[in-house]
């Protein structure tokens, strides 16, 4: 292991302060932050009511895909361009900072315009020229864990991105791939503790990519959350039954509310114990 | 999923009162389990000091290995029946009721006398035989999920016990292997919703098998507890560093003491959150 | 991994002859050798019918399952002993020695009175009981891949019946477990010429569980040839649409008889290769 | 599987005739392809020494690695554009088709002018941008599967590329990722006569990557082509001990040599058989 991250001088925890990251109101490593949104935009209208509700319950970043990585050429594909532009509308109106998931080298320098924080998604965490184009700009990315990839991959892709200059890197564990399928993915909350180790970076956990499945979406919040993880982020619909994709996943408003209750007060109870 | 669980009558959830396994003092799936003590009996005065270092720390029930599954037969086998004996008589001295694996149906019937529940470990949970066999007997079973087994096939095994006329299983998960290999499995904490989902059974949570690094154990623990596990199970040595088995994930008394310490504190708070 | 077979002595391939098995009219490691028969012995007749048509098409040891491990108690269990007897019946009349799994080890010094060469299945791969006590047999033992071991796990298991006094043992590999669900299991045949290059041991392959689809089976028997195996295990049922288990991955007497034909020019043509 | 299948019209086999693809002299899905080259382009010299031994011993297609998907940013990434103008030069002198990895969508339109058939990497599969991309060019595209992808995953990818206008894609099995650690990744040969039953794309093997060592890579290359592989990519180094990389899998020119007259003349026979 020593010999692993060895390698990797620039994310390596050895003599280094944890890394802070101000995004809006928050400071990502020192304050707990909650990512809520949609998992694709769809109106903005849509994104406005969503929007309204988790500011509400106590998200202080807003979610929502406009480039989405579909399965199939013949689901939609997301709004792009547009969606980028009404998640960037809807996150100023409501006093939120926004993330959103960027596909091709060609759209960094657009999206960064308009977002806040970009996410490299879990099918491209080793897209290499991705993440030395998000390495060379002047907004935080949002790591997610590829679902084949190791520890020791995941952390070689952020030295990519901290080697072309940009230090602002957030992991986020989002479940591997494994032999079950009850659950969507297994998510893997051993990577808290485990980067925690090895990493001055903050390591964030999305349970509801790494479930699959709306009901076990709180439990595995307080989970991540006693493993010592730095935020969350949860896929909220305000209708999830009309959900343009992952419905079986996404919380209503008021299950989300009932989640950050639950998860600030057993953060606050953590950090005395 | 609904179709998964239909055939399984007795493990099922559906119209039943949730399983509690009086065990000593506690009572399993009502109280919190804390199941602690060395991976392998080693002997007499090493099992003694380290169950009075777990019973102080608040553990109430102590395990020890007596038939160790080794992957080479060239390393130690564990004490057998001799070990037992011991740990038999340990429990006793201290009063903590007492917990080993079995590995023969035909060493079922002498273990009963010497046991307070049996465990059926990750590689035999697909020993049909050895299921049927202590589906037969009147104490409880400790049936750990194997390391390549869907929740589905665990709950069937499950059902192979209670078939038999044996209604007290309490499920343990210890991880599953993955293509992670930094950690020694990849514990699967989403098991604990799901079973809590699917059936009336008791889930407890192995974090020391599960990660197979004890400076991740307690992580690990308060995840599990967070997410509701009705108890744990943790490999306690009162000197690591000479185990003849797993020294790299026990934990010594010292560490034990302020995990259990965590522990009933979160696990107080979370019956109030 | 000179590491990982150095403290396995007695399987190494280092210094030895490659082992040779004799069973009835094969030589096992030097003739190519072709079991086939029904997952699961259902009658007399069933057992003889389909006995005759694998004979006749040159399969040289029968296989039929007596002892049947079942995901769920509810179902067919096998006719335990009573199978083993009418396997013992039919392989006599017929002139062809037999196989059978076998899952405790209370069964192992009746059956080894019924059998030619006792198999422990994927499940039991790990069952240390069981491998030791074959491993005081004077029969051959057919010892499966577990459906998550390693080659080292595996190679080990078979450490554990040659270190009993037991030399005789024929490695067969039947699918690993992997995240792909089309086929049944994941059919490694890079465990051929691994198993080649590390032990003296003779290496058959079962694609009837390695695809679970018979359209898939001679495919996969002929690439087993190919790559070197000492033989093949085919699941054949003389009217697969009746089977009571395994019915989509076993072949039809015309099926099987085409299979054989093919297999063995191929091998016949590697041989001058 | 129906279901599966259904969705992907374009790749789906119902009612089509099976895709050939001329490249040079060679038309893919009728003739077999022997595509042979290093893993990386390093300098002129090195790759005209190699094409020069792999064209003599009967390769087809040469391949060579200028844009490097390297898991460290520390590593050698290749010599980009440069290497694909090497690799051009030395295709043309010797009279071989030649074929590179692409990692960008916006490397695209260039790498257009220097190869002949474009590769898309195990990594990159899911890289949608990037499949669209070359979906909209007029050369032929070789689609490598993920290293965690399903074939169902697969086909999708594929049928994005033919969605743009490309009907020319090749399909490569290179090996999956699965918990065994003596091979880089376990080769996944089913994928063969899986691919016949689903698509009327040709489907060709990756041996080298498959196995990650150059003693397992004939024997499976011959099981691939038992299987009904269409092809074979395999990493050929003129002097593999001085290699930038993947020494341990690639082959000199003798036992590229042997390996190549051994296929031929098993292609050959499985034709007839």
């Amino acid at each position: 292991m020593c010999a692993m991250i060895d390698n990797l001088k620039l994310v390596s925890l050895k003599g280094k302060e944890k890394t802070l990251i101000k995004v809006g109101d928050v400071e990502i490593g020192k304050d707990f932050v909650l990512i809520a949104g949609p998992c694709t935009i769809e109106t903005e209208d849509q994104m406005l009511q969503t929007a309204l509700e988790v500011k509400r319950s106590g998200a202080n970043i807003l979610r929502g895909g406009a480039f989405k990585p579909r399965t199939s050429p013949y689901e939609f594909q997301g709004l792009g361009l547009e969606g980028l532009k009404i998640l960037n509308k809807v996150g100023r109106k409501i006093g939120l900072p926004v993330v959103s998931e960027i596909l091709d080298t060609k759209d960094v320098a657009l999206a960064v315009e308009y977002l806040d924080i970009l996410q490299i998604g879990a099918r491209n965490m080793q897209n290499y020229s991705l993440l030395k184009e998000v390495g060379r700009i002047g907004k935080p990315v949002l790591l997610k864990r590829g679902m084949f990839s190791t520890f020791s991959e995941w952390l070689n892709c952020a030295e990519y991105i901290l080697n072309e200059g940009n230090p602002n890197v957030i992991l986020c564990e989002r479940g591997i791939r494994s032999f079950e399928t009850y659950t969507r993915n297994t998510l893997d909350l051993s990577a808290v503790p485990v980067m925690k180790e090895l990493t001055h970076l903050p390591i964030i956990v999305d349970p509801s990519h790494g479930t699959g499945k709306s009901a076990l979406v709180t439990s595995m919040s307080l989970a991540a959350v006693a493993a010592g993880a730095d935020g969350l982020m949860i896929e909220v619909h305000y209708r999830p039954e009309t959900a343009l994709s992952d419905k079986e996943q996404s919380l209503n408003p008021k299950e989300f509310a009932e989640l950050s209750g639950k998860v600030k007060k057993l953060k606050d109870f953590m950090q005395r114990l």
